[in-house]
């Protein structure tokens, strides 16, 4: 059976398979070799996630190993406690733990399973305030950009303490300039550029650990491999 | 666990995680309900289908059931034996055979699971002549709209005989004046507006067969119904 490659995460991984998205860009790369599994929850924080780990992914004894697992949290752990989104917000330090905790529960389930971390994106202050979720008459944004950052910094320090991959969105965003627009909609989610970086990012981390579409097991014949003069010849088996 | 909706088809099927395809489509409305798995092979007709079913679904003692599976054969079948895709073509009978023993061995592996069958899109002669798939020097395409028609009938007889669901996709996009562009890219694959017919007719027929979004459970909380003066209490089971 096609291994599979799990996208755990909060809202930009729960709408990663709208329109150029960067869950459906992966399904469709992967299309003959791999099934591309969402497990994206809009809201949540690493709080929540840990407490619903065991749900979210197969019992072991009901499926081998996946190929790779996508973790995306912290834009919402990032939100400001004393904003409207307050409800959301994860201590840095807590944060920390609660990744380290998802990255051990996932070696432990599947040693030899890809873990990618992804750090938040940056925010768009600006934007956030144009589209609040709720009416904010404070005139301020639940989130910034400079939380997100911190959010970042830990992400990536879970990373290097874990021997896991990990892909800084925050910082390679705002490499690009005009960012806040060109890759967020928002402020927070992703445009189909932002969903584009966020795809090329995870293929080229995938190929660092070897995880490549060439190399990959192929579970039926390509049109390509069927012989005109004797199609059944690739269906014997 | 969630349960599953396995898409099984040619071409049309295997890029429909492309950029607005129907398969993403299908998988970012299911998003918290179901897992929308991608079965498709480019170039197959009903006869190579035939011969890989097994290994195309997960062992019955491995999985429930899944919701629905969508059966989307025909457009290779239909390629015509004396033009450069004859090695695809299989004549209507057969045709008609092989989709009934397709059918029935999902019905005896999955007697609950919702089965639709999608005829075969219908063929813009001119555009397959201007993107032919090898050299073509003929001047006759290898499909024409009248012979995909003839295999959609027989689909459509299928579903009927079985007493399973169908989608008339033949029918339904030539009632649009433009059909040709609007919907097909190549005279045979689908546009972004191609795709989104396809989706919304699969929508159509999963809401006949109680198959909808708003009655699916949710396996774990939505934003929505989280207390934020509590949010933990959601997740206390």
């Amino acid at each position: 059976m096609r291994p599979k490659i799990y996208l755990f995460g909060d809202s930009i991984t729960e709408e990663s398979f709208g329109d150029g998205g960067w869950g459906a860009s992966l399904a469709n790369h992967f299309s003959r070799t791999g099934d591309v599994v969402l497990r994206g929850y809009s809201g949540y924080n690493t709080r929540w996630a840990l407490k619903v780990k065991e749900k979210v992914f197969s019992p072991p004894e009901r499926e081998d190993a996946p190929l790779a697992v996508t973790v995306f949290f912290g834009a919402n752990d990032a939100c400001l406690p004393d904003r409207y989104g307050g409800f959301q917000h994860v201590p840095l330090d807590e944060y920390k733990h609660n990744l380290l905790a998802i990255v051990d529960f996932l070696k432990n389930r599947w040693p030899s399973t890809c873990i990618i971390l992804i750090t938040p994106p940056p925010i768009d202050e600006d934007a956030r305030l144009q589209h609040p979720y709720v009416d904010n008459p404070s005139g301020l944004p639940e989130r910034t950009n400079e939380a997100a950052g911190s959010y970042a910094k830990q992400c990536l320090a879970v990373a290097e303490e874990c021997g896991v991959s990990a892909i800084d969105l925050w910082t390679k965003m705002q490499q690009f300039p005009g960012w806040q627009k060109a890759y967020l909609r928002d402020g927070l989610h992703l445009t189909q550029s932002g969903n584009k970086v966020v795809f090329e990012e995870v293929i080229k981390q995938l190929r660092e650990e070897e995880i490549i579409l060439e190399t990959l097991p192929v579970d039926l014949p390509l049109l390509e491999e069927i012989d005109p003069k004797d199609p059944l010849k690739s269906f014997k088996n």
